[in-house]
């Protein structure tokens, strides 16, 4: 059992931001059709749509791995492999839970800064043709990525064009694309659907909801069924009003926007303060709300008393600090000024 | 979309019982470690152990269907059967996640009540030791069942006592276990590892709460790993708070057991009144909160203008309607008279 | 472990013919490319595609099981579900190798000769269109049946016209094609693509081959990448000419019917033998090469000393006895003799 | 359609020894229970246990893939990972057979020389105990690797005891087992279960068999229950004898090692001849019977129109010959002539 006064661990950690929770509360009257069949859910796959394409085809989910796995098998035979950083999520995170649900082996690109780029993923392709081998067939990339750092439009084009030429589809893991957005100041939907993204995983949660998840489909073919996928995935919730209204509600005004927002301006406030530190480096651009910095391990250790994170590579000494929609300037202040303790 | 002023259609049409969102508040408070390592799940794990036994191993799902599916495949291989009655949720209404989770075959018993006997489950040992056939290892039973009736503890323990001679596991779809012991007027611990159940889904979803279910292990032998499994079935939740404070809700001071008596009661008063009108004939012994009824086909079509409830079988003109924690006597009352003057 | 000097088991349980053997003998020479990229897969298929049409995709495979599993899991996703009878190979006889391949549920319909009808198929569609049932995909059909009954060209041509008509496939279980088309005294694609089957399983096995089994796609679209199913199911012989070799011998100057003939002929004439005796009934109709009889639960005990062969249904004491492409006159006489002395 | 006169693509290219396919002609004699159940399978499974140990358990499977990814999957649950080395088989030419049939996820070590050490696999255990990751459970070594070169025994049991203290199985792809004995001189088990091997994927086939592979548990409780593994795996051959035969001949008088040797001999004594040649370079130790050499593009061209072989990297122009047991010296003559011709 782990407790903390502020922790920054994850964005996860976060309590729900209160417009969510009274839009739950809304909700919250009398009868309504389960799985989805609800007005709520309408509206709330409207406001996505908004968003993302009237054509883009809208489907909860109840969490971001049961987004990427229930997705991507739904996209692939199990003789296929899906490529992606080694510092994926999916590879990394979830279990084997893609395995699980796919059957595909899953191709990993040594990434420095969670991205990966085209020439990395052209090797892959020699296997096309040879019955011995999987066959490459989706391209997953993080935005952002899970060190943080952000896909431009362009880069995120080039893949895109790359998967459609060599008969692949290019999946994202967007659990962070509100904070990709934020950072580079553009529509959600400039980086998925309009760049070339086959299908999304889009997630709420770690924004101010409290289990918000969903896959967009843009290419509307390979949505086709997936309602089967969600239920045999076991990603249906019953009462799904509840799920609708988490969306509704950080759609309404930009809620979404503000939250990312803030939780990025807090990363950088915090990377500001930290650089000046002796000892203390970091270690990728911060671009969203993560932090990754190297300081000496005594310093760790004596952190870790007073706040929960992570460390994310032992060997160097390195840690993940990440901010939320909630984080305040006075937590990065008491914070900053526990690593400036710490250190000496 | 469907819409209807009042549902008869399922438990899980109802609202969140007022309470539970109450606590749901009332976690929402500051940051906490996630992915169920906060003290509101150790709370509400104790609490399922007050009623569940000590050495129970709690485990909080996110569906019904991800807790029989993860749990069977956690304690099956593949070439392994699961044996169940023809009405069991996990054979007709989780669009195979069983099989996709499992590997496994599904045999099914034909049931008239919901309920299967050992008498019928003998025959399936014929394939024991042949290397052609799936080799019989799980009987699950559902309790309440589907058609809303219940088993007795000894009609469990005689179950149970076969599986463990024949060295198979009794796994229990417990969607609607309050429902049932409300019913016997039994703790829920009497009807499931008391009666020598080794893994029970144990939903609160359909009782009052917005999405909270369980996979509880009483042979804890099987328990080992679970964890993985959970995640890997993409059943772990990162916001965990927010699901243990429901069965926290539920468990404290017996609300559980209020709400499950409340929505019997009320199912029995609409079989009570609905016998007396022409026409009308009850299916199925009314021991829980469902209510099976054969009536004009005329009549149902007038009736579902109104109201929202299922067809159960079209051939037989049979329907099912459900009462749930919150259904009171004036909705029994203005449904009594609408389903007689849809007769008229 | 078990002997006879004569086995009625299976016609599994005859050896190898001497042309397959010699033709394997033949193909002994040199080097060879592996996994079928060499002349005699080439002229093996070509072959095939000579009896079921130039269109057809073929591909050698090592069991039966494997045929059957891997080709439905190729043209299924596991939210669908397949239709077959009760007695079904795939149903009973595969250890549960199609559901873990994939993923899917099995129907089985109630069947007394071994065959389903279009009748019986469709309370199945109901499921179609809700996410939460399983969603009909495949019919899979036994030529001859498990039972040793036959479908006529009209009957499976009513069940692809239905198949069709509802956007399913056709899969057959020709592990006893050839006894079905030598029974019709037809061509075998008379009773598959010719007939609106999409995907077969080609058995040689049975039919005087060591180890020869072929998908056959009748649906080239179904066919695309069939080769990595293959593959990953584990059913891609490097050695790939000594297969070739068997389909060979077996499709020059029609032995494969010659085979087939004679083990129909032998069953016949063992039928027509042992009916005149008293206390033995013959259960089914004798179209090909299986004998179902009922005899006393002595006679069948004192049998099995001299004769392996299975019971089929210990509750009738129901019997089944099959004869194979080697199986002569003599070995019928014998046979009967001692049925005859058994009953005593 | 490729042909060559003389392929050194790989020892599967091979015709089948004749002593082999005699034994398979001596078995071709009247009716035999199928599916493993006969004398002759006795007799070959018990020569098996003369070589590895009258405690190993002992089953006949169908092809190489279908023996490492039955019995991976048969000691494994899907939340487990699999520790190999990037060259390995089961990761690189099995089409995601071992992903498909266990759900796990492949962690693979980049090695130089084909094979991995315990320093490398170490850093997997860190995700010990974390539900987020896949449980490391099964370290896989090929002998002799997949780049000819060889385990001592001593490595061998350093990574079992490794794996033993880890919890972990170490199980052994042994489908060239016979040319590592053979190049170490020492009996088969040496390297196997006797250096604490697991489990053991052996392999006869390439060594002049037709299609006779086994695996080989020792340690005997995981070989619980593999029967019904190996039947839903599609690996259960129903006129089992013919495999059964193969095992036979290759083990009477030591023929396996004698074609082992042999096929070591002429892969050395190639080595040796094209040393001279300028512009070629070996690139590994010539241990078993494979060839790795470096050669020029032009040359690699011209040699291909009159040998099969394959080029192993493209981009470093590095090629593959391998022997087989019936190569011969003139063979090796001949070849090492156009190797020379080639390169000028």
């Amino acid at each position: 059992m782990k407790t903390a006064f502020k922790s920054f661990a994850s964005d996860n950690n976060a309590p729900v931001h209160k417009a969510v929770l009274q839009a739950m509360l809304q909700v919250n009257e009398g009868d309504t059709v389960g799985y989805g069949d609800d007005v709520h859910t309408l509206e709330a796959e409207q406001k996505l749509k908004d968003l993302f394409g009237k054509d883009a085809k809208v489907f909860f989910m109840l969490t971001g791995t049961g987004a990427n796995a229930a997705s991507l098998a739904h996209i692939t035979r199990p003789f296929h492999s899906i490529i992606c950083s080694d510092k994926a999520h999916l590879e990394k995170d979830e279990c084997g839970a893609p395995e699980k649900m796919t059957g595909c082996k899953l191709h990993t690109i040594p990434s420095a800064d969670g991205k990966i780029y085209t020439e990395q993923i052209k090797p892959f392709l020699h296997s096309r043709g040879f019955q011995h081998h999987s066959q490459p067939r989706v391209i997953s990339i993080t935005q952002a990525t899970e060190l943080g750092t952000v896909y431009h439009p362009e880069e995120i084009k080039q893949i895109a064009h790359f998967a459609n030429e060599n008969d692949m589809y290019l999946h994202m893991d967007g659990a962070r694309l509100a904070n990709a957005a934020a950072a580079l100041n553009m529509p959600m939907n400039e980086l998925a659907g309009s760049s070339g993204v086959d299908v999304l995983s889009y997630g709420a949660t770690k924004n101010g909801a409290m289990s918000a998840e969903a896959v967009i489909f843009f290419n509307s073919d390979l949505a086709k069924d997936f309602e089967y996928s969600r239920k045999q995935s076991m990603q249906l919730m019953s009462k799904m009003r509840y799920v609708s209204a988490q969306f509704q509600a950080l759609h309404t005004g930009e809620l979404w926007l503000e939250n990312a927002r803030r939780a990025n301006d807090m990363a950088r406030l915090l990377a500001e303060k930290v650089k000046g530190i002796p000892s203390v480096s970091i270690t990728q651009k911060v671009e969203t709300n993560a932090v990754f910095a190297i300081l000496p391990a005594k310093a760790i250790e004596i952190l870790q008393r007073r706040y929960f994170f992570y460390i994310w590579d032992n060997a160097r000494n390195e840690v993940r600090w990440m901010t939320a929609y909630h984080t305040n300037e006075k937590d990065i202040e008491a914070f900053v000024e526990a690593v400036r303790e710490a250190v000496q």
